[in-house]
Order: C-alpha cells, then sequence, then structure tokens
C-alpha cells in the first residue's frame, strides 16, 4: 500500500500545497459534488473519490431505463465537472473502509490521510429482508441498473414476438412496478407509453399495445410524499396512460414467474423493484450507529458523534427533523453537502461555527409520462401540462454540463413531436456480471 | 422445436400470405437491409433474422470506442427501420445452423424454412493465426466491443493518474494501434485528440497530453486503398496531432504488457487491433468453399454453386472483381444487397435474371481528427478540411434514422467548438462476459 501524499512530496510537490489541511469526500453525487464546489477557495487540499468517473443525474434515470435517454446523456466525467479547480483532485477508486483512529480512507491498493471527512456514498435497494427477491426484481439506482432494465424491458417484448404459447406470451407481455413513489410513477409511465405507443406499430405476433403495466403499493394510495387530491389527479394520469394502480397491495412474495400479491399469483416475466433504499455500507466502515435503513445518526452539525472531523451526509445519513427522517432525495443532499462545506471552512479559518442544519423544503416534483405533472410548493400546486413544463425546466437547469442539457432538451422535444423514444438498444446482459454485481452492493 | 410458420397457421393468418414464397435474411447490416427494403413490394413473405436488436452503422463505431458518440446514436432498431413494409417481419435470434437440403435456418429454440435465403453475418476480426492476442488487443466490430474499448481507454488515464511508478505509468499512457487502414487511421486520430485536448486539463498528477500514440503498419504505407500521395498527406496531418507512425513494422508479438514491433518490445497497456477481418461463421454453416479469410466463394449472380437460391454478401462473400476480392466495406454489402433483391424479384415475376453483379467503386473517404479529411472519388480527390466537410456529409447522409443525424451532428458541433467529448462514460467490464464474448465469435 502507498500513500498518495507521501507520493506527492517525492514528485516534488510544493511542500507548501502539503502542509494545507486535507479534505477527502468519499461519493461525488449529488451531495459530494456539492461539498467539493462549495470549497473551491478554501485554503485545503480536497480529495473526491469515487468508485465511477461519472456523476449521475439520477432523478433522470428512469428515463435510460426505459430508452428515452443515453447513459452519457445523465452523466458527467467527475473530473471534468471539477477540472477549474485547482485545490481538488479526483480518484477513482474503491473505497473498502475507514480508519478514524488513524484518520485515514482505506482503497484496495492504498490509503490517504485526511483532516476532514465526508462521506456521501448514497444507498441502495432495500427489500426488506427478502434478498433472494433483487434477482427477479431489480431495482434502479446506478448506470448498471438502467441498463439491465432496458434489456430486460425490450428482449420481453422480443420474446414475446417468437413465443408461441398464449399464457407465457401474456406473461412476457405483463410488467410490474413495487412501490409507488415517483420513482414508480414515473417508471410505470415511460413504460406505458413505450409500449403503447412508441413500439405500436413494429411487431407482427404481437400487439405491444396489449401489454399490462401494473404499479402495485402497499400504502392506502401512490405519492405518499405529495398531498392526497395531487396523488389522486396522479392516479387519474396513470389510468388514462393505461396503467393499473393497485393500492393496499402488500407484495408477499416475487419468483422468476410473477408476483404474489395479497394473496393472489400474478403471472409476470418484468418486475421492478421502486420500493424501498438502504444506505451504503458507510455506516459499517465507521462502526457506527445507524437506523434501520442502516443510515448512519449525525449530530446536528451533520459529524460523527465521536468524530467532529467526519461528516455524513446524503441518503447515507439519518436527519431527524420535525420529528422525521429526511427523504433521500438530492436536495437533501445537495443543502447537507453546502451545510458541510460552511462548518469546515469556519473550521479553517477558525470562525464561528454555523448553526445546526435545517433542511428547507422547496417543493416535490413528479411526472407522469409526456405531458402530466406535479409540483407542489406548498404555497402553489400545479398539475398537467403547467406541472410538466415546470418539471421538464427545474430538471434541464440542474442537468450538470450545458451540452447534455441541450442535448437531453432535444431528446425530449423529439419524442414528444414523434412518440419515439431513441435508445431502444439492446446490448449485453449485465446478469452475467456476478463480479460486478457484487461490487454494487458495496456502492458507491 | 416448433416451426414459426406452423404457428402462423395455428394463429388464423391469411392462408394465402403464408402461401408466399418465404424469403429468409440472415443479419441485418448494411447488405442485409438493403435487401430487406429493396423487396418491399415484393409478392412474398419476408423475414430478417438477427443477433442483435439493432442496425449499427459501423464507420462510426471508434467514434463511439473514443468517447464522441454514445451508442444509440448510431443505432436503429432494426424492426423500427422496416416497421412500415408489411411483408417482412423480424426476429431476435441467434442463427446455429442452415440445412441446404430441407431448405431450414436452425435457430435455438426454432426453425424456418425458406425459398430464398440470403446471408449477411459480416465479419470478426483475426488475429491471422494468433488468436491469443485477441484477449490483450481487441478489435472493433460490434456495440459491445467499442463500449469495451471506451472503458479501456479511459481506465487507462485513470489508472495512470494513481500509479506511483513512473516506468508503469509510462506504459499505461502509449496506446498501440496495430493495422493502418482506415479504423486504425481514423482511431489514432481520435485518440491523440482524445488526449491531447479534451482530457487535458483533467488530471493532478499526470499530464494526458503527453500519452504517446503509435500506429503500426507491416506494410510500406498507411491506408494502402488510397493513392499514394493522400496517404502521404494523411500521415502528416497525423503527425501534427502528435501520432507517431511506424510503417514496415510487423507485429511479432503481443503480451498484458506491450507489443513485440520488428524485434523491440514496446511497453503498452492498451492495444487495439485495427488490422485483419474474418467473416463470419456462415461458410461453415454451408460447408461451403471459403478463401483464406473464410469468406463463401459465390457465382458471380451471388448464390452458391451448389444452391441457386441461397446468396452471400457483404464481408461474407469472396467476390473477385478485376482479378481481386472486393473489400469488406459498406458501399460493397449494400451494392450486393441490391444485386440479390433484383435476382430475387426477377425470379419471383419470373423474368429475365439481372446480368453478373458488377460493383462500382463510387470513392474512399478517410477522416483524422476533427478536420482533417481525405475523400478519392478518382476523378476528385481532396483532403484537408473541404474532405473532412464531405466526410462528414456523406456520414451523415447515410445514418439511419433522423433524428441520429440531427443528434450526431449536434455533438460534433459542439466537439468542434469545445475539443469536448460527451460520452466520457465508464460503465461496466465486457471482459467479465465468458458467455457474452463466446458469442461474440459466433456473429452477427
Amino acid at each position: 500500500m502507498t500513500s498518495l501524499q507521501e507520493r506527492d512530496h517525492r514528485d516534488g510537490a510544493p511542500q507548501q500545497a502539503q502542509d494545507k489541511p486535507h479534505i477527502v469526500i468519499i461519493g461525488a453525487g449529488f451531495g459530494g459534488i456539492q461539498v467539493a464546489q462549495a470549497l473551491k477557495d478554501a485554503p485545503a487540499q480536497i480529495t473526491v473519490i469515487d468508485r465511477n468517473n461519472h456523476h449521475l443525474f439520477q432523478p433522470l434515470l428512469y428515463q435510460v431505463a426505459t430508452a428515452g435517454l443515453s447513459p452519457a446523456d445523465i452523466s458527467a466525467p467527475i473530473r471534468h465537472i471539477l477540472r477549474k479547480q485547482k485545490n481538488t483532485k479526483v480518484i477513482m477508486a474503491e473505497v473498502t473502509g475507514i480508519d478514524l483512529q488513524a484518520q485515514q480512507v482505506i482503497m484496495q491498493d492504498h490509503v490517504v490521510s485526511y483532516a476532514y471527512l465526508v462521506i456521501a456514498t448514497g444507498s441502495r435497494h432495500s427489500y426488506f429482508g427478502h434478498d433472494e427477491w433483487e434477482q427477479y426484481a431489480p431495482g434502479l439506482k446506478s448506470i448498471i441498473d438502467a441498463t439491465s432494465l432496458r434489456r430486460k424491458i425490450l428482449l420481453a417484448f422480443e420474446a414475446a414476438e417468437i413465443e408461441t404459447d398464449s399464457e407465457r406470451q401474456r406473461a412476457l407481455l405483463t410488467f410490474v412496478l413495487v412501490g409507488a413513489g415517483p420513482t414508480g410513477v414515473e417508471m410505470a409511465g415511460a413504460i406505458a407509453e413505450l409500449a403503447h405507443k412508441a413500439l405500436a406499430s413494429d411487431f407482427r405476433q404481437i400487439d405491444p399495445a396489449s401489454a399490462r403495466i401494473i404499479l402495485v403499493e402497499a400504502a392506502p394510495r401512490i405519492l405518499p410524499a405529495f398531498p392526497e387530491k395531487m396523488a389522486g389527479q396522479a392516479q387519474k394520469a396513470l389510468h388514462q396512460l393505461g396503467v393499473e394502480v393497485r393500492t393496499n397491495a402488500a407484495v408477499q412474495n416475487i419468483t422468476e414467474d410473477g408476483v404474489n400479491i395479497a394473496g393472489n399469483f400474478l403471472a409476470a416475466k418484468t418486475v421492478i423493484w421502486t420500493a424501498g433504499v438502504a444506505a451504503s455500507p458507510a455506516g459499517q466502515w465507521l462502526h457506527a450507529n445507524v437506523d434501520r435503513a442502516g443510515r448512519v445518526n449525525v449530530q446536528d452539525d451533520l459529524s460523527l458523534p465521536n468524530a467532529a472531523n467526519v461528516f455524513v451526509i446524503g441518503d447515507t445519513a439519518s436527519v431527524i427533523q420535525d420529528g422525521r427522517p429526511l427523504p433521500g432525495v438530492a436536495p437533501v443532499a445537495m443543502q447537507e453537502g453546502r451545510y458541510v462545506a460552511s462548518v469546515i471552512n469556519a473550521s479553517l479559518h477558525k470562525a464561528d461555527k454555523p448553526a445546526a442544519f435545517h433542511y428547507h423544503n422547496k417543493g416535490n416534483l413528479a411526472t407522469i409520462g409526456r405531458s402530466f405533472g406535479l409540483a407542489d410548493f406548498g404555497w402553489l400546486r400545479l398539475t398537467g401540462f403547467v406541472g410538466w413544463l415546470l418539471w421538464l425546466a427545474v430538471h434541464i437547469v440542474f442537468l450538470i454540463g450545458f451540452r447534455n442539457r441541450l442535448l437531453v432538451l432535444f431528446q425530449w422535444a423529439w419524442a414528444y413531436l414523434t412518440f419515439q423514444r431513441g435508445a431502444r438498444l439492446i446490448t449485453f446482459d449485465t446478469s452475467k456480471l456476478p463480479e460486478n454485481a457484487e461490487i454494487m452492493q458495496h456502492l458507491l
């Protein structure tokens, strides 16, 4: 194992730079990138570590899974985002542990020491104790997940086209989404449009428009984060797209052949998990107290109880506000990231510490199909086409990289006018990647 | 095994349609798509079989490998291309054999009978008897090849950034291309621009601009299909981009650590095979006479000597004209495809058979980097920026799918103005796909 700091000395890097405190950020999602960017003028050396070379715009991942966008449209190289920030370097590597005593982050081939550490490693799906369901009902968190799902969905139609048994054909054309939060609702709408519009005239033996898309939710209603009235309107919009919504329907079992819901078996070859998430294994690295979902319990400045220079943010942290944990969404991670940067900056400048972290909810957004959106700002609630335009505007503005914004806008304009989805490409089978599948569990 | 025809009867398809002769086309590359499209009004049933669901615009595959384009930009779903052609259906399946006696194409789960058969299954790389080199020097024929190469190239820079041994760092920043035909020349130019421009300011420990790109060719000069003077100008353009060209340099061995060229060992972690190709295994299916490269010897109407209703076209066929086999390029495959369609059409209408096939060479095109092109039409020879504009125009016009054209044009305009490459996304490791790797050898 080699220390990267040692090497910097050997290479003759200015001694001065080495004397500056080292801030290590693990994970370059919404939270991690915010921390790095907010520290761009800090008198410190910053290292960002990520397993992947790219930052991912997760809210549009369902578009990749349903062949609307290409992976590169919603990704940007981390080093490119941070290229102008001369106090920051980026390492593509997998973290395997953290030594709080020695103040070191351990990777496969080397270690780095830190003065401040920020852990922003995100989350994975949780199957609520039924990990055996994962193989039959994959979730959607990474580019690999999205391209595998795209493959699975498109192959179901291909297999149905050459299937001679009508019952098996029926099962191939049945798509079940488990969990009716924003991801489940958005996926359901997108699959319905894919089947009922984009693929409508491409097959000869089957009618893709006859595909069933079923959204299953254990709770009494969909979209629990939205007001009841808006959720009702969303359910109507789903219905118009041909999505069957089943609420109060708990999933009891998932197999290769289908789903058991509230005592009934539903034959379905494609089941997608859009229900629970669990935090990354950062809690184990830290031997920290975690909540039921594996999220690390933090102080009110987002630091660890036993290490004031170590911070946990985003989906990896359990932050209680008004008696409830904050949801695992991008705005929470981004606000936490900026807050932690301000705490570190204050410490670097020996200034007063900022007041405890407080999340300001600026609103919730969701979309159903190509022209129905929900926007809830508390003081303003919009549904329908206006809601969709707002959803579009916010997502385009927040997408990193000017090129990506234009490309995504172009592809949506195209899809809007023609109902076509451009990325209907079946590539290879990621389920044949046992090693990677294992890596995926560890994040980031 | 089920016969698809049988099933059509069971399903109650009009008996009339079933009585029409069945034309089966294996492979939906440039040749196969032309056959299908030229038969759109034929009084026949047509089935197109391909292992993949997409047609691939191979001439731009090197752009995917060097992070300039996304896979979906140069692919279009086969069934979408042929969706309006009601006499044609598309099957995504892998052909495992052909029974000339029974006139049947055999796939994994079923068989189809044919009245006419067109084999257009393309080619793979040939290592001239050194198949063990493939693992160290992958080639570029499919989307999987391209995304693996992209991963390999981008990971080399990532690994160099954290490498502490300067010799190993040097080997990671050395890229060798074996074979200086159009693909080798285009790849070399694109990697040089990636390293020297797009990545220039993104790293902290290494200077990507110091990367060496070496183009190795056993013959006395590069681009043998072009006139000597144009090849000389191309070599100058490569030199200006920072590519080292080594002619008269035969590769003697390739290992994990580098290449042996003309007695000298060159340490290089990325070696790319852009030399020979070999035909698909169609020759074995047919027990036909093949040439050294595995291409099937055909009659002057492109049919098999022992089966007048079976045709072989494109890279899979060996067609001798003026004493030399025709090259494995898109225009040859496309002209052969249209010719075979005319032969079949004549047979269906009991009309006179067209004269023997003759290829009309309309010209050769190649490009080096973002503003130097070669265009050779015999009567007109253009190099430099004008040649590049022509190269661009021809490629955009022939790219299937209007949306793709606009997207690709946009991405190039962007890359041209900013030197950035948008698809710098490292996804997963296809070398961990033993099963697929095996499938890849079989084509299509």
